[in-house]
This record gives structure tokens, C-alpha cells and sequence, in this order.
């Protein structure tokens, strides 16, 4: 195994609950209240898919400008609810530890420049990283594009790549990549539900796979 | 099996993510960022608990009067981001059911007056419905004391209570009380954690507890 192939959100930096709550308000103001763990368990899917699939549960159909202006909405619930972002316990260590023994890795999320910067700030990651992010690619996570174009950046084989993810739709789509995933327990799943949408391995946070990557195979 | 015990946030009310982001944010206030997801794994437990175990795992000490702090800031915070309480899908009409047929339940809950009854009044409670909270007992859950109160309250055998609830905590107080447990999945912990609490059934949300009131032996 060469690399290894990162979400963001829940997965390297602990914004998911302040992105459900987000969510929450954002849908509620449009007059679509859904239960708070409906929008937990799609958090990662791409914003366009998310919202759509928020309305069809509601049995109502919205527009493509409407689907923006909620995306908007929580964009800017969310910055006002977390102005700053903190990285999950060993995030920043293992980034940096990867950079220094020369291990691949990119970040590949369905979020967006500029909205991710402050992330990507927060974990130390230095300019020429190789990120891939939701305007790089026509359609976001479950489809696997984010992983596929993030593979070919780094110049690793499908079938040699890691991806890491807190989300079922992480390790949906690294499936539908041909790559093995590894999930973590930090952006509030259950260890069941990762390991039924077929995690490699499950661990709690960036710290415990810091502390694993022996077992991956990743250390010569 | 004649009478049904509820908890109350995440089980009839969509509170739970107002909680989690709540905490975060008072506890982040205090200089003791957490993990969203741990706060999540823990909401359900008696305020002072919840509050002592996080200080422990930052390996902190905290007075009590700091603990009593962090909870009045936390219901602050809550009341803020979350001015009105939306019942559950089915919630209010299973209620309104049981009422209706006479089968004897009850509502037993963490929390505490006056900061419930916003939730009890969104649920259509009436006054004279049994609710145990927080103040009318010395330990809240895991100990099994709210729920020990409200079988006697309700004047039935603790063999032939259910126990209904979103949190591990419930369930496992429902164990140590002597009930079956019902979990739900709306407080947002997965199927196989709850079954692994001890649950005899888990279902969505209250709606999908209505609709198997036979599978469970309350309609005769």
C-alpha cells in the first residue's frame, strides 16, 4: 500500500455536528424541518445531492436555485456557528508525520475553496498538498470522482490507496474506486455502520490510525 | 407488558444535536474542547456526570461549582440555538394514543423543570401525565433511578415496563431497573450499538414504535 486518501470534515477536523446543526436551522427556516439524525447520516454527501434527497424525503420537489440558496444558508450558519475550526485529536502529528517520512496523501472533500481553507489552515497543510475538492470534479461523494481524481494527482495505482473517512458515503465511494477504506469512529457513527459499508478498519480518530499504520502496510 | 417509560430528549423531542453543539460550545468556552462525537456518545447521562467524565478524560479536576457553571452555560447556549422544541415524527400522535386507549406510561428524564417544559408543552403532556425529571431523584441515568421512580408512579411492576429511549444510557439504566428496552434510532446512535445495550427492539423514530404496539404485547 502506497498512500492514503483523506476526507476533511469528521475525518481530519471536528466540524460535524456544528454542519448537522447548520443543516438543521437552514432546512427549518425554508419551512423543511428534518430530524436531526436524518441529516447526521447524510453529512459528506455532496451539498446538492444532500439537499435533494432532504426534499424527496419531505415529498417535495425543489428547484436547482432553491437547492442553492440552502446550501448558501447553511454555508453561512455554519461560519457563524463555528468561526474556527479545530483539528481532531492527532490530525495535525499524522499529516505532518506522513510529510516527513515522504508517505502519499491528499485530501479529497465534498466541500469547497473558500469554505475549507480555514480547515486546511488549521491542520497545517502547506500550499502545494495535493487537495482535490468539490469544484475540481462534476459529482461529488457517493460517486467516487474525488477519489479517482485525487489518485491519479498523486500518481498512485487505484488499488494501492487508502482512503480514510468518517462517513458510510466515504467508503461507498472508495468501493465504487477500487480502494480499501478505513473509517473512523470521530464524525459520530457506530463502528458497525462503517464496518457494514465495508471499512478495512475502523479506528477512533487520525491519533489511533497514527499509532496503526504498521498494520496497514504503509511503513517499509 | 403494560406500560410504556420514555425518555424524553432524542426519544420524543428533536433535541439531541442542539445538545451536542451546546455542550461543545460551553465546554469550549471553559478551555475544554471535546471531540463532537464523544459529547454525542454521552448526551443522555445526568448533566453532572456528563460534565465530570469530560473534565476526567481532558485529565482535569472540576469543582462542583465549575460543573454547575458549565451546565447553566450549556442550558443558556441551548436555549439560544434551539428557541423552539419540534416533537419527533409520531410522537405527539402515540402519545395522544396511549392516552386514549389507557395504557398507563410515563416520561422519564434527565433533564430538569423549568428547562423541559417547553418540550412537555410542544408534545401536548398534559398536567396530569406522570413525568419524572432530574430534581425528583438523587441519580439521574445510567443509575436506574428516574425509571425505578416513574414504575412506581405509574403504580406497575418493573418486569412489565418498556423502557424507550434514544442513549445507551437508557438502556443500560433499563437493565440495572429490571425493564425490557426499546431504542430508537433518532437520537442519531446506530442499530447494532443500541442492540448491544441491551435493546429488545429498535425502531426509527416513535412513528415506527406506534405502528408495532402488537409485536410488543401493549394491545390486547
Amino acid at each position: 500500500m502506497q498512500a492514503l486518501i483523506f476526507d476533511l470534515d469528521g475525518t481530519l477536523i471536528d466540524t460535524v455536528y456544528a454542519h448537522v446543526f447548520a443543516w438543521q436551522r437552514a432546512l427549518a427556516e425554508a419551512g423543511m424541518a428534518i430530524d436531526g439524525w436524518r441529516i447526521h447520516r447524510r453529512i459528506g454527501m455532496s451539498g446538492g445531492l444532500f439537499t435533494r434527497a432532504a426534499a424527496r424525503e419531505l415529498g417535495r420537489d425543489i428547484s436547482g436555485a432553491e437547492a442553492e440558496a440552502l446550501q448558501r444558508r447553511h454555508g453561512e450558519l455554519f461560519t457563524e456557528l463555528l468561526p474556527e475550526r479545530r483539528p481532531l485529536p492527532g490530525a495535525v502529528g499524522l499529516l505532518s508525520f506522513l510529510r516527513s517520512v515522504g508517505i502519499s496523501h491528499g485530501i479529497a472533500t465534498s466541500g469547497r475553496r473558500p469554505e475549507i481553507n480555514s480547515s486546511l489552515e488549521a491542520l497545517g497543510v502547506p500550499e502545494d498538498a495535493v487537495v482535490i475538492e468539490r469544484g475540481d470534479v462534476s459529482r461529488a461523494k457517493p460517486e467516487p470522482d474525488l477519489f479517482l481524481a485525487c489518485h491519479q494527482r498523486l500518481g498512485v495505482q487505484a488499488s494501492e490507496c487508502y482512503v480514510v473517512g468518517d462517513a458510510v458515503w466515504d467508503l461507498l465511494a472508495a468501493r465504487r474506486a477500487g480502494m480499501l477504506s478505513i473509517g473512523l469512529l470521530s464524525g459520530g457513527y457506530g463502528e458497525d455502520e462503517l464496518s457494514r459499508a465495508g471499512a478495512f478498519r475502523v479506528y477512533r480518530d487520525p491519533a489511533e490510525l497514527h499509532q496503526s499504520l504498521d498494520e496497514l502496510g504503509l511503513l517499509s
